[in-house]
């Protein structure tokens, strides 16, 4: 496929198509802590609607890991913009990193965040930023270990 | 002018326009943690040209908030995408929000962040978040007395 490459832990990345929607939303709804909110997760027309807004806005993009075999076994979101802040600079808001349970510990999980590190410097931007729940210790260790700096407050208003 | 918008302060809410780019320079530069990363701020070029990608994205979007005479007193941008996290829904990214000194304390910015709300609402979002420098403990009473929660970490890697 265009685009695919393959991460030194041998897994390969690809843009995530509509059929991998069943698979990503295992991914997420297989999270320590639940459907966001305490709401019940989405319908898969949910997430089929979802998932046409963002093919809709070039600057959202959708990736997947995979095995060799095919079988997806990560996903992640980036979505890109420019702030007048922080010195005028295209930034990168990285969100829904997942990877499946079975293969942790493998370096998968590092390598696809290196990699969409690396895809948010080669599209200009000079910052990587993303919120995380204060409740996901490892995951925060995880991205210190990757050079992310816990200097921001993630502040979140949940409109009724 | 088309969709402007006069908030309870007496301020007035607009989109920003090519003219406005040295003033909202001042207020950015204006803050009290300088210009972000220890970096140089932008040249003017290098805020016009940010300008331009933020206009070219109809999901980025740029506003100030004048007083009655036409002077800009508040800037703040919103970037509305949807993830499939956090139930597919769609969220508005609140960035670089400032209002002059001289204008504090009287109602302005919560009334200005309080019509961002309403705006992301507008467009169907159902969270509004915002990374906010650990240090601006002022700025999180702030945005606590308007709802927001400190749930998340703000996690941030600058691309050298």
């Amino acid at each position: 496929m265009n685009g695919m490459k393959q991460l030194s832990s041998g897994a390969w990345v690809r843009p995530a198509v509509a059929s991998d929607l069943p698979r990503i939303a295992e991914l997420l709804e297989a999270d320590a802590l639940g459907p966001a909110g305490g709401l019940p997760g989405p319908s898969a027309d949910g997430y089929a609607r979802a998932f046409e807004e963002i093919c809709e806005e070039p600057s959202n993009e959708l990736w997947v890991a995979t095995r060799a075999d095919g079988d997806v076994i990560g996903t992640l979101q980036l979505v890109f913009f420019t702030t007048l802040s922080w010195n005028a600079a295209r930034r990168a808001q990285l969100a829904g990193v997942r990877v499946a349970e079975s293969e942790r510990g493998q370096g998968t999980g590092s390598d696809f965040v290196r990699w969409a590190v690396e895809r948010a410097r080669s599209k200009g931007c000079r910052l990587v930023q993303l919120s995380s729940d204060k409740r996901r210790t490892a995951a925060h260790r995880f991205y210190a270990r990757l050079g992310f700096v816990p200097s921001h407050e993630g502040l979140r208003l949940v409109l009724q």
